[in-house]
């Protein structure tokens, strides 16, 4: 079988790129280990960044987040028993971000693939890259038993932080950048009103809570937790009495509690592998780069990659030119990075280490003290949560 | 003998505290275990914050500073080959900062001092307080072979990080906050022109550098080393090797060259005690807390220790209130907090830390990239270099 660009992965960085270069007249293949069902099902958090918003208004894909998305105008830093408010429009000159889960932005995507006309293999595996120095690499994978390939004249690895795209490239090629946080996130679903209308990062001595909201009947919150807990030594009722503690404040807010139907543990990680290609294998979102979530800029800096991506490959087949391509990595870190800097600054103001000195606990705390009464800091923090424009995008 | 402020230490905290009562109609005595001679001729650095500068003309101490000291409008950044200017007036809204030396500011105190006809017994030992929790504290110390004692209404404790003031606090009513950097810096000074008209703040990989200027024929230059490394380990010719490997940069600037005439290593630390009183004691200065001298701030936070303690205690002599000096060291300690947030946050930027994973260096890169890209994070860093509002006053 033969396409112009296959694509490994059908998360949001493949959807995305399958599409945009659809509306490019560029032919694409993709293949997935998962169901269709299972991507489609996978409830993970959903802050989606100004420019994320208005590629997807723009590429045809943002009907239904603009009717069941949330616009949230600010978000809410608490600690020392007090909470305040990062105003995004006003700081930024007008812009906001939108909650609107990942599973339905992989939804709307996924619609939009197939109404292309374009082929999403699900189901498959032992996806294997060949020939990535050739002008026609390939992927091997096996469906229903069959082994099958597809020959391409470009490979998107879309695969995530476990797929074996980043693998393909020699070892000796790619320099990997790596910290693993000694925390994770304990997270539940839970039935309960909104306790809040804006998300709230939440710093105590207790740890790091993060209220979000994600449906007027249906609540996200997490709570900061040793990585090698349990699930099972959390009783709902220690739960409660956890979030509670940490969102203890001055003004008599409470958290609104509910019945718990879904309890996990994710585990924190910042990840970028340089470079980012190779021969004419191109690496974009996850299988490049992973952020701990406290900086909400997960998919954001997948569609970072995927426009520059699809700029890249649009110009070697209208343009003839291989200049795109041979410097999407160089390119395409630099937001990159940006989006692991802003996160791990997050992360660090907000959570609380065990084993750390008193001084850096003082230090954290003079951080929020600055970054709620300087406009400088705020407008610092609140320009990088809303999104730094997509490299060489003019807005 | 009796006064109403007696004064540990004439650096710059003891002496301005000196010199602001006199002001206010309000009597001290100073005692420094050094010589007059000694502390007018150590040489330390001197970056003036505008609040200090401001501080010092409005006293009536500012006169030779605003002939001789040199104001600066920018500080250069250099990193990856190129240095990038932060306009400090331009970002702060006209503030600037001036570099005189420490101990020019001392020598301008000292005359003060003496011309309102304030005692300073310079070349004391064995300084010791007593009973603090007294309405009559004292400070004890010998003189010419002969012990003394001082009894007075308040005691400043103005003595430097190794004084015995912030150890005649009990130590279970201390909370010390320390972190040693695992760095020095090496600094020299020599006889040749200015290198840059401002000062340039530079990262490498071999470790940071501080291009500083003095007169136009002596230069201060520092660069980052082993904090247990000797200055015997450094040739004239292996300092200036190493000068130029870690300022290499695109546009063909070189660092101007001379005979050293001095070379020493000096260590980082960031220290904060609280409390900064204790009965009639007040501390003011190093001796409550120490910043790595990255951020300029060491003198300039003493400033703000002693525009609170003048405050307080004008206003117990004149109002009969005991108010300020209650919450001394709880308004103190908010702008320490935010000078040696500032300063660690500014070392970790420029410095590169032995052992340290890569993605630490990346992040670093990051973070200067964005300093010097955005508007938002330039101001924040020039907002906080020409120094916060001291404490309750309005500019």
């Amino acid at each position: 079988m033969k396409t112009q660009v296959g694509i490994i992965g059908a998360g949001p960085a493949g959807l995305l790129l399958s599409h945009m270069l659809h509306l490019q007249g560029i032919e694409s293949f993709i293949v997935e280990q998962r169901t269709r069902d299972d991507i489609e099902a996978t409830i993970k958090a959903g802050v989606l960044e100004h420019p994320t918003v208005e590629l997807l208004k723009q590429i045809g894909v943002g009907e239904r987040m603009v009717k069941e998305g949330y616009v949230h105008n600010g978000i809410e830093l608490s600690f020392g028993g007090k909470r305040h408010r990062i105003d995004l429009p006003e700081l930024t000159g007008g812009k906001s971000i939108t909650v609107y889960p990942q599973h339905e932005v992989i939804k709307d995507l996924v619609a939009a693939v197939l109404a292309n006309g374009t082929t999403i293999e699900f189901g498959v595996s032992d996806v294997s890259l060949h020939d990535l120095e050739s002008t026609q690499p390939g992927i091997r994978y096996t469906k229903n038993g069959e082994a099958q390939e597809i020959r391409a004249d470009f490979i998107g690895g879309c695969d995530g932080f476990h797929g074996p795209s980043r693998q393909a490239i020699p070892a000796n090629l790619r320099e990997e950048h790596a910290k693993v946080y000694p925390c994770g996130w304990f997270g539940i679903l839970c039935e309960a009103p909104p306790s809040s209308d804006e998300l709230i990062y939440a710093q105590s001595d207790r740890g790091f809570v993060l209220v979000s909201t994600r449906t007027p009947t249906v609540q996200r919150l997490y709570f900061q937790c040793d990585p090698k807990d349990s699930v099972d030594n959390w009783s709902d009722e220690r739960i409660w009495a956890e979030f509670r503690a940490r969102l203890a404040n001055d003004d008599g807010w409470e958290i609104k509690e509910g019945p718990i139907f879904q309890k996990g543990i994710i585990a924190m990680r910042s990840f970028v592998c340089e470079t980012m290609q190779h021969g004419r294998l191109f690496l974009a979102g996850d299988s490049a780069h992973i952020v701990p979530p406290t900086g909400a800029k997960g998919l954001n800096l997948a569609a970072g990659d995927v426009v520059l991506l699809t700029r890249a490959i649009t110009d070697f087949y209208r343009n003839n030119s291989q200049d795109g391509l041979d410097g999407y990595s160089t390119r395409a870190v630099k937001r990159v990075w940006r989006g692991e800097h802003f996160s791990w600054w997050m992360t660090n103001m907000l959570h609380d280490f065990e084993g750390e000195d008193t001084i850096t606990r003082r230090f954290r705390r003079s951080q929020l003290e600055y970054v709620v009464s300087s406009r400088a800091a705020a407008t610092s923090l609140a320009e990088n949560y809303v999104g730094v424009p997509f490299e060489g995008i003019t807005e």
